[in-house]
Formats: structure tokens, sequence, C-alpha cells
């Protein structure tokens, strides 16, 4: 422990900025790329934290993401839709430029859509819910992933794993929020299986030949499952309708065909959608904000737990605190700012 | 089979508004709600068919639910929301009142919203989302009903089994629609194990103590799970939040409170959101209706089913060679339209 290295919030997203910057992202690019995962670091969510950064690289080193991208916004009068294209660059920075239109079109209309159209996707859809329920929004977040997820009845990875965000403001608390894949389980889990020589539980995947299977090996050759049956297929597919092919956006088969690899981060679109509970609720009897309170002590009061809250308390110490990273992390992150694209393998 | 009768769809149409007529309701009740109930029985939805007809006309008999109600419509110019007051009748009606207007801001505005305050809800909710695929919109509609279904990790009742639908317009075939429940189960499967005495499959249910139980009669007096572990939980509550608590309307443990009883149909509002592929995609390479049509080959080309087609099979014959009632089913119509509301208990 006496290798750790606790840096502050602000100190490591400075590094990591400083670690995109010689990778060859410009300002915007690199700005928010590094929030993003410094604020995964922060939140205890290692699988979307630093470890993000070399596969971001990867994905500009492949050529497939464009570092030096300026994302453009495009917001249409009497429209209740805020475009932005990211201009083949990451979603991050097209997400900072679209919110604040958004938010004013949430207000202006009640609810609106932010759609970010030709993006490199690679974050948890939490930051994007977060910052519109610090707006007092309320947001429901989906995107496309690739081809890896048969649906139900089916045999062959087609859907991606899909997620699904959402978050309810809490005026002076951390909000409700939620976001998870649309698949039993990530991809990664199964991949950390396969490491560890474990077997899957049941229900989490299927061999090429479609018959279920727990041995990692023949899931990663046939296809993951949707998680609860029919019903997570379905929404799985709402979400390549919504958020891949409404917005004219790719598919999460068309995203691996033009990638042929998931060893990449994807390339496709989002679909935010925002809306102001102020608006709705008008005219109507009681606050909207005070009544969810109310529902959220009731399922607290069974013991039951609220999404997200192992993430705040990880934010909490980490605010306090600062972020500790090992050894290795650090020499990894130094190996990175030093070499930057030709540490890459 | 020789006492089985034939009627036309609007035979039959004409019939269950007779008896809605009979029961009390005014024209603009008895006609919604008889348009949906045999929409129903059409599509070989039993469970939402003509065995729905007693439901209602008890509720009315209770006196919750107005019979005379008129709903009334607000549009406000520049909202992409549209409200409709039910003024305390059944949601029928409303939702038939306000999808005009909905989609007019929908094609307007992109996306937009139609919240239903103040209604009794008995139906399915797949005739909302197709009166919007009708008309070429994406739509996604959710409601909450009474509290039966224990949060994961919690052990009492609190969510309703909170139905979300969806919808995709599929240009001269049926829509794309799912509609299901946010519970493993509807409670109705329940009751239907216990009246046979059979045990119910794992996880459909917990006792009174919060144990799993396979019992009918522990789990009626336990809870209800919900689909897919803590995800359909989240889900179920995003329903409460989104179309009870922000549109102003009563959530499900509200329900329960007003009514004491799950035996009559849920007052309650409901949620509508339609989205124009043609304003999202505008600008976009493809068209979205054709590249959906891909995406719908390739789950069918694998073995996997498209949600709803087994429904649109029974339409078909419905269209075709009418709908058949066995002779109890009409002698209960008969039954119903001679005694009006004095044929409930």
């Amino acid at each position: 422990m006496s290798q750790d290295t606790t840096l502050t919030i602000e100190a490591l997203t400075g590094r990591v900025e400083e670690i995109f910057r010689k990778g060859g992202l410009n300002e915007v690019q690199a700005g928010a790329v590094a929030r993003v995962i410094v604020a995964g670091e922060r939140d205890a969510c290692k699988s979307h934290g630093i470890y993000r950064i070399e596969g971001a690289l990867r994905t500009v080193k492949a050529g497939k993401v464009k570092p030096d991208a300026i994302p453009e916004l495009t917001v249409t009068e009497g429209s209740a839709i805020v475009k932005v294209n990211a201009k083949g660059g990451f979603a991050n920075p097209a997400v900072e430029l679209g919110v604040p239109a958004l938010a004013e079109r949430a207000r202006a209309c009640g609810l609106a859509a932010l759609v970010i159209n030709d993006c490199t996707h690679f974050s948890a859809l939490w930051p994007e819910v977060e910052a519109l329920t610090a707006q007092g929004l309320a947001g429901l977040v989906m995107c496309p992933s690739y081809s890896t997820v048969a649906p139900t009845g089916g045999n062959k990875p087609l859907l991606g794993t899909n997620p699904v965000a959402f978050g309810w403001p809490r005026p002076g608390k951390s909000p409700y929020v939620f976001d998870f894949a649309t698949s039993v389980a990530a991809r990664g889990e199964i991949e950390l299986h396969r490491r560890a020589g474990k077997q899957l539980p049941e229900g989490w995947a299927i061999d090429a030949e479609g018959k279920p299977t727990t041995d990692p090996e023949a899931a990663l050759a046939g296809a993951m499952l949707p998680f609860g049956g029919h019903k997570g297929s379905a929404i799985g597919t709402m979400v390549e309708l919504l958020a891949g092919i409404m917005i004219g956006d790719l598919t999460s088969p068309e995203v691996l065909d033009y990638l042929g690899t998931t060893t990449l981060s994807p390339v496709h679109g989002e679909l935010i959608l925002a809306f102001s509970p102020e608006a709705f609720a008008a005219g109507r009897a009681g606050d909207p904000f005070a009544r969810a309170e109310v529902l959220f002590e009731a399922i607290v009061g069974q013991g039951a737990r609220l999404p997200s809250q192992r993430r705040y308390a990880a934010r909490a110490k980490s605010q306090a605190e600062g972020i500790t990273l090992t050894a290795a992390e650090m020499e990894q992150l130094d190996r990175l700012l030093a070499l930057g694209l030709d540490a890459i393998a």
C-alpha cells in the first residue's frame, strides 16, 4: 500500500487530459474525454475509469475516431430536437456542447431530445443523465453498441449490449440514477470469467449452435443473452430502432461491420431525452420532487436499495480524500504520457 | 361447438357499446371503452377482451369512475406536451381525444407527450401504441397500476405491474409492438395457478416474510417480483416517477390507498410519448423505415420472433371470419345488456 499514490480529482483530470493531448486529441476532445474517464475512476467504476484510456487511444491509432474533431450544434426553431454532429470525434464533447441547448428546449417545450450523430462512444451513460438531473430535469438515454447479443429465440449475435440509463433529480441529494446493459451481463464479465478459468452462471450466454452454455470460451464464440428474456430482448430492439435507425445512425450489426472488431470503441449515435417535471406537473396538486422522495423512502424503508448508491459513496470519498491509484496504474499513466500513441501495441 | 356464435367485429362492438350505455356510460365513454375491449377480443387477448366488461361496470357501480365524464383537451402553444383530463372517466376516450393533437405536436416538434390525468385505466397499452404507429409515429407508453410488486431487495408490495409498451410503424405491415408488465408475471396468472392448484414457477413471487415462494396463496399474501431482477425493478420505479409523479397523478401505492382493493380498475394517469422518425432522421442517409425492415429480417431470419405476431394473426382471422364467442359468453353479454349495473354482484 505504501506505493499507492493519491491525487485530487483535478490533478488526475489534468494528467489524463495531458495524456490525450499527447495522443493527438485537440483541446475539446481531450478535456471532455478526460472528465468522463476521471468521473468513472472517482466513482470507483473501474471498468469505465483510467482503464479506458488505452482503448480510446487504440481507437485513435486505428483511425476510427477523429482526434481533432470539433462537434457542431444544430438547433431548429420550434423543434424539440437538438442535434450535435460529433464529426467523427468522441461523444463526450458533443454531449457537453448539446446539453445546455437540450435543457433550454426541455424547459421551453416540456420535453426535448438531444441526438448525437457520428460519434465514438465508450463511456457509461450516467454522466449524460447526471448532466440533466443537475439542471432539475429527468433524463432517459440510450445507445446501440456492437452485435454481441442474440434476440430471445435466436442463436446469433445481432443486438448490442444496448445500455439504457435514467435519472430523476433530487434537490439537495444525489439523483436517482440507473444505467445498465440490456444484456444479462457485460461482455467484459464473460472475458473475466474466461481469464479466471471460471464457469459462467446459467442464463448468461449461448454457444455457436445456440445452446445454453456456462463455458466462457463457448459463450464468446456464441452470443450473450438479453436480460429478462423476451422483455429485455424487446427493449434492446427498441434501442436499435430509436437510438440507431430513427436518429439516422448505425445499428449494432452495422457498427460491427464497420469496425470489424469489438476491441475498438464503437462508432454510432446516441439519443438523450430530457423531461421538465415542472412543465409536466404544472397545474396539478403536489410537488413532484417532494412526492418522489416519499416513493424513495418507501423503497429504502423496506430494505431495498436505490441504484447508484455505491457510486455516490465512492464519489464522496474521492472528493474528500482524493483518488488513490496503484503503482502499476501510475506507471501506466506515465508511460502513456511519455509515449502517446507509440505506447499502443 | 354448435352453440358458438360468430359476430362481425362491428356487430360485437355495437353490442358491447349498448351494454355500456345500459350501464350508464355516456356516448363518448361507451364507444371508446367498447372499441378497446373488442380490439382485445379480436386479437385473441382474452384477458383484455369481453371478460373486462364486468370489471369496468363494477368500477362504475362502486362509484370509482364517472360514467358521464367528458374528457378535456389542453394544447399549449409552443409546448410539446398535450394534456387530456379524463375528468374521472375511463382513459380510452381521453386517449382518442388526445392522439390527433399529440400526432400534430410530434410532427411539428419532432417528439411530443400526451399526458392523461384523472382516468380509470384497465386496458392493454398496445391500442395507444398502435394509434401512433398508424400515423407513422413511434410511440412509448407507460402507466402505474396498484402496489403488488416488491422492489428488488425489498419484501412488500410497493410498485405496480407498471406496463411499458413501444411501437414502431411498418408501412404496409402490422407495426413492431411490444407491451408487457415490468413484473415477472401478471397478477391474474398467479390467481389462475391458485385456482388450478398449481405451484408457481421459481422467481415469480415472495411470501409475506419476503422469502421466495412457489405457493400461489403465499404469493398473493406476499408480493410479486419485477422481471429481470434489479433492472426490471428500476424500470418499474421509472414508470412511477414519469407516469405517476411527474404528470401529477397517483403512484401505485396511492392508487391502492384510494381504492382499498385490487378488484376495481385502477385510477391514475398515463404517459404517451410520440416520436417522428422523419423529423429525427432528417438530413441523415437512409430511410428509417426501410432500415428497420433490415433489422426485423435479421431477427426473424435467425429464428427469433417479433412480438405481437400471434395477436396480428388472430386479428386477420377475426377480420376475415368474425369473432366467435361461446354460448356462456353470449349469455353473459345478454345478461349484462338486460340488467345493466344490476348484473354486478
